[in-house]
C-alpha cells in the first residue's frame, strides 16, 4: 500500500535541480533603489582613479627643489601665488619660489610637484603679499596623490552576480553609474497546502495550527534575493489544486508548494506532477529533515515541494531553492558557504542519515563556535528564531562531544561559494 | 593660525556618543512588510506548540496497552473506526482494539495515547470492514508530539529589538501577529559638502569627482536599518550652508554631514555648530582613517559631521552612527561585533594611532583569517568593494606578521554586542 521511495544523497540531489537552473534577465534601477540588489553587469574603472594628481591634505603646494637647502636654521620662503579649493583648477604655473595654497583633494597646480601639510609651514605677509617660510626638505611627490594610483582606467573591479553593499555603491558612484543594471528579482510562487492550516489573522481552533510556512518561506525568498509571489493555501482537493498550480506556472519563475509531498493519504503534489507531466527530479533525500522534499521540473521551470513541518521547509528551501534563485541573478558562487566550527556541546544523537541541524555560530577568540539553536525536530518551529547557519553531521555518525570540529553552512550571508558542497 | 585640536581615544568617542543616542518610537506593519525589519515589542508564547497531542506521521493511533502481547508470531488487530486528516478533530472516542488512520499533523483523537506509522502496520478488510494489524509492542506517548513539548504558554521568545529574520518572521505567524509592531526606521538627513563634488549623472570634468560618499552613506544607513533624507551638496557658503542645516534639523531625527570637518579655509562645520549653539562632543578623534570626525548634539538631535575622505568617511559612520540608529531601535546589543581572527598575510606598516583597516573575514577550517582589502589610506574607495570588516589595530603597535591574531570588527551583519568595546 505504501509506496516505497528510493532516497537519493543530498549532493546529488541538489546537483539535479542545478542542472536546470538558469540565469534569468535584468533591469535598470537608480542608483538609489541599487543597495542589497545584484549586478548584472561588470564594472570597469572608467578613468582612473585618482583622475588628477591631488593633494590628500591642506597645506601648500611648490616645486620639491626650492626646498633642498632648507634647514631649522635657514627656512626657505615662499610667495603663495594663488588659493585652490578642492574642485578648482589652479590657473598659474608655479615657477621657482612660488607656491599655492591648496585644499584636500584639490588638483596640484602646474609646476607644483609636492605639497607640505599646514603644519609644519609658517605664514606671514608682507607688503601686502602672501608668503609661507618652510624649515625642512621636501621630496618630489611628497604628498601628492598621484594619478591612477588606486586604480588604473580599464581595471575589471566588479564582478557581474555581485551583491550591491555600501562598499560597491560608492564605486558605482564613483563611475557615474546612476543608473545600475541589476539582475531581476525571479519571480516565485508561492502556494501553502494543509486543510489544518489557518490565516495569521484567525484564532486557534482545536485541531488546527497557523500558516507560519508560508510567511516563512516568503521572508527566506527575500533574504535570498527572490520576489515572491504569495497564493494562498490550497485545500485538500486535486482538481482545484491541479489548475491553480497549473495556472500560477503561466506567471511565475519557479513555484514552492509547502506540504503534501509525503505519503500521506492528502498529499496531492506527486499525482500533481504527474498530471502536469513534469517530471519529478527527486522524491525522497537521505537527509533529516526534509527527506520528504520532492523537485519536479516541466519545460524550462522548477516546481519545489517543500515539506510541512516548518523546520524541513526551512532546511529544504536553504539547500534546494536558494542556490537556483543565486544563479538566476548571475551569481558565480550561487551555493551557501560551507566551512567547518567546533562544537560548543555535546551532541549525542546519532545520525543514521545526513542531518542538517539548525544552528548558531559564534566567533571567539579566533575560532568559530556552533551550538543546535533549539529541539532538533522537524516539526519545531521555536529554534528558528537563533538559527543562523547549519550544522552538517554525515550520516552513519555515531553522536558527537563538545569541541569536536563539524561542518557549517552559513545562512546569513549574501557571500556564497562556487562549487557546491558535498555532504 | 592652526587650530589646536586634542584628539580622544575611539572608545570615549563612541561613549560621548551613546549618552545622547536614545530609543525612538514604533509603527505598526503587517507580517508581509516585517522583513529586515526591528521588533519593538517582546514576543510571548500565547498558546503551548502544540497546542495539542499531535501525530507526527501519517499512521493509526489507538491504546499502546492492547499492544502489550503483540509479536511477530502474535499480531495483534485492530478495527479501523474513523479516518483522521491534519485539521480535523476525530469524533470518536477510541475503545480497546480500535484504531483510527491518522495523517501527519492531526490530533490524537479520544482514548488514543500512541502512534504507529504506516511502514510497521498491516492493513486488510473484512466483512466491508477495515482493519489494521501490528506485530510489535508500542509505548504509551510513542510517536506524540504532546501538547506544549516545544514551547509552554507564556514564554518569552524573542526580545524586543530583535532583527526579523526568516526565523522570527515564523514565529510571528505561528502566534497570529497578522500586524507586527517594528521599531519605525530612525530619519537620517544626508548632506555632502564640497565644490568638488559633481553629482553621479554628470559628467568629469578636470579638478573634479563624482559624489559617492553620499550614495555609500545612503547604503550605510539602509544596512543599519535607518531611512535617509537625501539633502544634496551644499556649497561652500556659510550662511545658505547654516540655514540649510538648521531647517534639516526639524524635518529628521538625526544629521550626517560628509566632508567640512577639518581645518581647510572651506571647512564650514566647526562654525556652523557653533552658530547653531551645538555641543561638540569631540572634533578629533585618535585613530585613523577618519580623525577628524566631528559629533556634535542640539537639543537632543546628533549631528555627525564624518570626513569627505571615502574610507573615513565610511567608518566614521560604522564607528558612531550605526550604534545610533540600533539604539533608536531599542537594540539590546548595539554596537558592532568585535572578535579575534588570524592575519593571512603580513602587516608591516607601523600604527602611531588605533587603525581600522578596512578588511574581509574569512571562515577557514573553523578558524576565522582576515585580510586587509586594498589599499590603506583614507582617500581609497575600491578598497570597501571586498570590505566585510575592520582589523582594529591598536596604537602603538609596528606592524603585524601573517598568522598573528588581531582584532576583527564585523560589518555584514545585523547582530551586534552589548558593551562597547575597548581599543
Amino acid at each position: 500500500m505504501i509506496e516505497k521511495r528510493k532516497p537519493i544523497e543530498v549532493t546529488e540531489a541538489v546537483n539535479r535541480v542545478m542542472t536546470y537552473a538558469r540565469e534569468l534577465t535584468y533591469e535598470i534601477v537608480p542608483i538609489e533603489e541599487s543597495d542589497g540588489r545584484v549586478l548584472a553587469e561588470d564594472i570597469y574603472a572608467s578613468h582612473p582613479i585618482p583622475s588628477f594628481d591631488k593633494s590628500p591634505y591642506d597645506g601648500f603646494a611648490f616645486k620639491a627643489a626650492d626646498t633642498n637647502y632648507a634647514s631649522q636654521d635657514a627656512p626657505v620662503s615662499f610667495e603663495v601665488v594663488e588659493h585652490i579649493p578642492a574642485g578648482t583648477i589652479g590657473k598659474k604655473t608655479l615657477k621657482k619660489g612660488e607656491a599655492v595654497r591648496i585644499m584636500t583633494g584639490a588638483p596640484l597646480p602646474k609646476g607644483a610637484d609636492c605639497v607640505a601639510m599646514f603644519e609644519i609651514c609658517q605664514t606671514y605677509q608682507e607688503n601686502e603679499k602672501e608668503y609661507m617660510s618652510i624649515k625642512r626638505t621636501i621630496n618630489a611627490l611628497d604628498n601628492v596623490n598621484r594619478k591612477g594610483s588606486e586604480t588604473l582606467e580599464g581595471t575589471h573591479l566588479v564582478e557581474k552576480g555581485t551583491y550591491i553593499h555600501p562598499g560597491v555603491k560608492a564605486v558605482l558612484a564613483t563611475f557615474g553609474h546612476a543608473t545600475v543594471c541589476v539582475a531581476k528579482k525571479p519571480l516565485i510562487g508561492l502556494f501553502t497546502t494543509g486543510t489544518e492550516l489557518l490565516d495569521v489573522s484567525d484564532d486557534l481552533v482545536p485541531g488546527k495550527i497557523r500558516n507560519s510556512n508560508g510567511h516563512m518561506i516568503a521572508s527566506q525568498i527575500n533574504r535570498a534575493g527572490g520576489e515572491v509571489r504569495m497564493l494562498g493555501t490550497l485545500a485538500d482537493d486535486f482538481e482545484a489544486s491541479y489548475k491553480a498550480i497549473q495556472e500560477a506556472l503561466n506567471e511565475v519563475d519557479m513555484l514552492i508548494t509547502t506540504g503534501g509531498v509525503s505519503v500521506g493519504d492528502y498529499d496531492l503534489m506527486p499525482d500533481i506532477y504527474d498530471k502536469l507531466e513534469a517530471e519529478q527530479l527527486f522524491n525522497k533525500v537521505a537527509m533529516r529533515p526534509g527527506s520528504v522534499t520532492t523537485v519536479a521540473v516541466k519545460g524550462n521551470q522548477l516546481l519545489f515541494g517543500l515539506s510541512g513541518n516548518p523546520s524541513a521547509c526551512y532546511v529544504g528551501f536553504e539547500l534546494f531553492v536558494r542556490p537556483v534563485i543565486q544563479k538566476a541573478m548571475f551569481s558565480k558562487q550561487p551555493y551557501p558557504p560551507k566551512s567547518k566550527a567546533y562544537l560548543t556541546t555535546d551532541f549525542p544523537k546519532p545520525n543514521p542519515f545526513t542531518r542538517f541541524v539548525r544552528s548558531r555560530v559564534v566567533a571567539k577568540d579566533g575560532q568559530i563556535w556552533i551550538e543546535p539553536a533549539g529541539i532538533d525536530k522537524s516539526a519545531v518551529v521555536t529554534s528558528l528564531i537563533e538559527t543562523n547557519a547549519f550544522m552538517m553531521l554525515p550520516g552513519g555518525t555515531r553522536g558527537f562531544k563538545k569541541g569536536d570540529k563539524v561542518e557549517v553552512i552559513f545562512l546569513d550571508t549574501y557571500q556564497g561559494q562556487t562549487e557546491p558542497w558535498t555532504t
